[in-house]
């Protein structure tokens, strides 16, 4: 089918209006109208090619809220008028241990990409959802719950997994004391989201000028990590810390934090570290881990809980051709703390 | 008591004979003498104040088997005549939680060391097991099982539980999938060890001339790091890797080695290692952790294991009067794979 998408065709232009081709739907294809879409950091790495593997033409955006238009012959789960999601994949090999598992993200074969992947079946570069229409097989499709404010829910799509997923790799629950490293798109979710499951949370901050937004998110207390003597008194104060920051930093101030068997999770950053000093790991037997988003029944599952707990992202709604100026602002951290696109700002 | 021992008196002398008081045993001390005590590369940091907070003069040595000679009025678990062990700690609070829960190790006031550290009552500077006798409180006092080889075992008080440790912790079994880098002191232990829970085990080396050596240990396979290919083709492979590598290195080439939720477990560098990317962490949901010692119950325990699988180190028996030349051979790594001092060569 035809459709339009605001896409890249280089690193070092903005982005412009596209026509292209979706494919036709299969048998277990869900084609939906996008509505709502959220602006990620890795939407602004694809286009810039900061990885050094983008495809042009690119078409960024994995936060895509949708409602269903047509369905293939053997789809059973989803009808036209559905309001309906998709995330960071659109397909995995459903094989695999991994993938019978339910952690298709972690599929031995590698996920489809919502962009930037490769089709299966036709090996056509994948297109994301800063467009109209999306087209998707059955298993990749998430089901919007009653009550969940379609406007705001799409960040929960990546930013929301994101986070949602370590905090139940790690049991977080009620008494459990969480940290939060980067108030962004992702730390003000894993605020939000450890909240809601019951933690005690704190958010790690450079200065104390973030204490009022903290709070207002839902966070218990704000630790200055620039100040040594409230970084002492903090020692083993905490089961989870979620280090959302996106670039390289160090992570030797927070490591004396963790309790024993305390661990330190990376959500943000893709590439190198600062050298970590094995003493507080050895000496707590503290860990460093990362995570990436979850699978398909984990996705559901946090669309569930966030539509039980009425927990949703703080939005700044843009119209698609505001796309590039929004680019500018998140690249100086000017955004509280994501933004949305309305869909119905891109006509055909 | 008047004892002796083999004692630095600054970093850049020779170990010498040293004539010293071990404190009158108090109402729930056990008074040991020493038989064997093995030599840890921790002996030689410590000698040589590698980690800059040596207090002289030191007598190391931290693998201690003895013979009990005498007990305070309230010992109950040991008589004169016991064969007995104390490893790396020879007291802690005992009312934290971590004590309460047999993790003196990880004690919130910190335990206190055999040697280097202070006693919790006289505040005395502790002085290890280069020596002809010992008094240490009933509760750090292990028992050796019978059909233990004293001779041999040591190494267990140190190598033993620090590999022992971090297997159970990660819950090796038959089926597990464990590698081990550095074939030294620890690596030759955690081999026996993970073998001995059933585990499928992997020494990891630089070069292939370890084969011989890791099979006569017990290892399943050898995987040479430095072949691409092999590397490659061993990518998901491993549950649990220990890495005893006591400098300064690269974890990076074996993270991707791990299967997702894997762990690499430092337990040989005190200090800096090279700047882990994070992309096999995030992607892989893999772990980079630390891991002291076991707790005092949990040494036992090994104890008992080592006896019922009658694993025990590979050991040379040295003089008291060898240990400096011994400690030059450790430095090149030129000892298969464990020192033991034949204390029956110091007289009083």
């Amino acid at each position: 089918m035809k459709t339009i998408g605001f896409a890249c065709t280089s690193a070092d232009v903005p982005l412009a209006p596209l026509s292209f081709e979706r494919r036709a739907p299969r048998a277990n294809d869900v084609v939906m109208e996008i509505l709502y879409c959220g602006v990620c950091h890795s939407d602004l790495h694809w286009a810039k090619n900061d990885w050094g593997w983008t495809v042009f033409p690119a078409i960024p955006g994995h936060e895509i809220i949708g409602r269903v238009i047509e369905t293939g012959t053997d789809v059973t789960r989803y009808k036209a008028g559905d309001f309906v999601a998709v995330g960071c994949m659109v397909d995995s090999c459903q094989h695999c241990d991994q993938c019978r598992k339910g952690e298709e993200q972690l599929c031995r074969e590698g996920q489809t990409g919502t962009y930037g992947g490769f089709d299966r079946f036709t090996k056509e570069h994948t297109l994301g959802g800063y467009s109209k229409h999306l087209v998707v097989r059955e298993e990749f499709v998430l089901r919007v719950p009653d009550g969940l404010d379609l406007a705001r829910a799409a960040p929960l799509l990546c930013a929301g997994i994101t986070t949602y997923s370590p905090l139940r790799t790690w049991n977080v629950g009620p008494g459990s004391r969480v940290g939060v490293i980067g108030l962004g798109g992702l730390g003000h979710m894993a605020v939000k989201l450890a909240s809601g499951m019951g933690a005690h949370v704190t958010v790690l901050s450079r200065t104390p000028d973030k204490a009022k937004d903290a709070h207002a998110l839902g966070a218990n207390a704000l630790l200055v990590s620039t100040d040594p003597e409230a970084m002492a008194k903090a020692a083993n104060g905490f089961d989870l810390i979620i280090d959302t920051v996106p670039v390289r930093h160090d992570l030797n101030p927070y490591m004396p934090l963790l309790d024993v068997d305390g661990t330190l999770v990376i959500v943000g950053q893709l590439g190198p570290v600062d050298e970590p000093n094995t003493v507080p790991m050895v000496l707590g037997r503290r860990r460093i881990a990362g995570s990436p988003i979850g699978g398909i029944r984990q996705t559901q599952e946090m669309l569930d809980f966030c539509a039980a707990k009425n927990i949703l992202p703080d939005v700044e709604m843009i119209r698609m051709d505001e796309i590039n100026h929004a680019f500018e602002r998140m690249e100086r951290s000017d955004v509280r703390y994501r933004f949305v696109i309305d869909m119905a700002s891109l006509s055909l």
